[in-house]
C-alpha cells in the first residue's frame, strides 16, 4: 500500500496569491474547488486561538468523482480532494493529498476502478504541483 | 494499521430528517459541520447525471483539530472528518469515516498525539452512530 501522504510545494508568494495560483492550476486540470476552510479563523473564532494563515481548499474532478462513487458510494467519505495552503516563513506551503494514499484506505484499497480514479487523480494533481512550480 | 473505513447506520428516516438528526447528533458531541457537498446536485449540473440524493458533511471537533493541526499542520491534509448521507431503499444511509484509519495514512500514523486525537475522535463519532440508533 502506498504511504505517501502528499505532493507539496513551496510558492515564494504572499499566502493570498497562493492560494489564487493554486486554484487556477487545480482548475487547468480540472479540479474545481468546492469548499474552502479558513482554518485559522474557525480556531480563531471557535477557540480564540492564533495560527498562521492556513486554509483546506476541497478539490473535486466531476468525471473522477462520478466514476469512484458509481464503483463504490463509499467513496464520498474520502471526497473532496483536500489541497492546503500554509503561510510559512518561506513564503506559501501549497500541499495536496495524495489521491492513491487516500483512496487505498479500508475496503477501497481492494477495488481496482476506485485504483485506476486514484491513479488518474494522482497524475493531473501532479501537474497542479509541477505547473506551480514553473 | 486500523482498517476500518467507517461506521455506519441505516435510519428508517426520509433523507432530509436524516441529515437533521445526524447534525443534531454530531453538534451534541462538538462536531460542528463546516461544509456541505450536495453530491446529487453537484454531480446533475456538473455532468448531467442522475443519482440518489447524497451529501458530504465535513464535521469538525474544533479542540481536537487544533490538537491534531498544532501537532502535524499535515493533519489538516485529511480534515474535516466526513459524515455522508445518502437516501437507499430502506431510507437513509449514515456513514462516518473512522478518524482512526483515516488519520494513520503516511506519517501521521507514526505520531503518538495524532492517534491519540483519533482514538477520542472515533470514540465520539461511535457515540455519534449509537445516539442515532436509539
Amino acid at each position: 500500500m502506498p504511504t505517501n501522504l502528499t505532493f507539496q510545494i513551496v510558492l515564494a508568494l504572499p499566502f493570498e496569491e497562493a492560494v489564487q495560483k493554486a486554484t487556477a492550476a487545480l482548475q487547468k486540470e480540472g479540479f474545481g474547488v468546492l469548499t474552502e476552510i479558513d482554518v485559522k479563523h474557525t480556531l480563531k473564532e471557535k477557540l480564540d486561538v492564533d495560527i498562521e494563515p492556513h486554509l483546506i481548499l476541497g478539490a473535486c474532478n466531476p468525471p473522477l468523482a462520478h466514476k469512484a462513487i458509481s464503483s463504490s458510494p463509499l467513496a464520498s467519505l474520502l471526497l473532496p480532494c483536500n489541497v492546503t495552503v500554509r503561510q510559512i516563513e518561506e513564503g506559501s506551503l501549497v500541499s495536496i493529498i495524495d489521491p492513491q494514499t487516500l483512496l487505498s484506505i479500508g475496503e477501497l484499497g481492494e477495488n481496482p476502478e476506485i485504483g485506476e480514479v486514484a491513479g488518474e487523480a494522482a497524475e493531473r494533481l501532479k501537474r497542479v504541483i509541477k505547473a506551480l512550480g514553473s
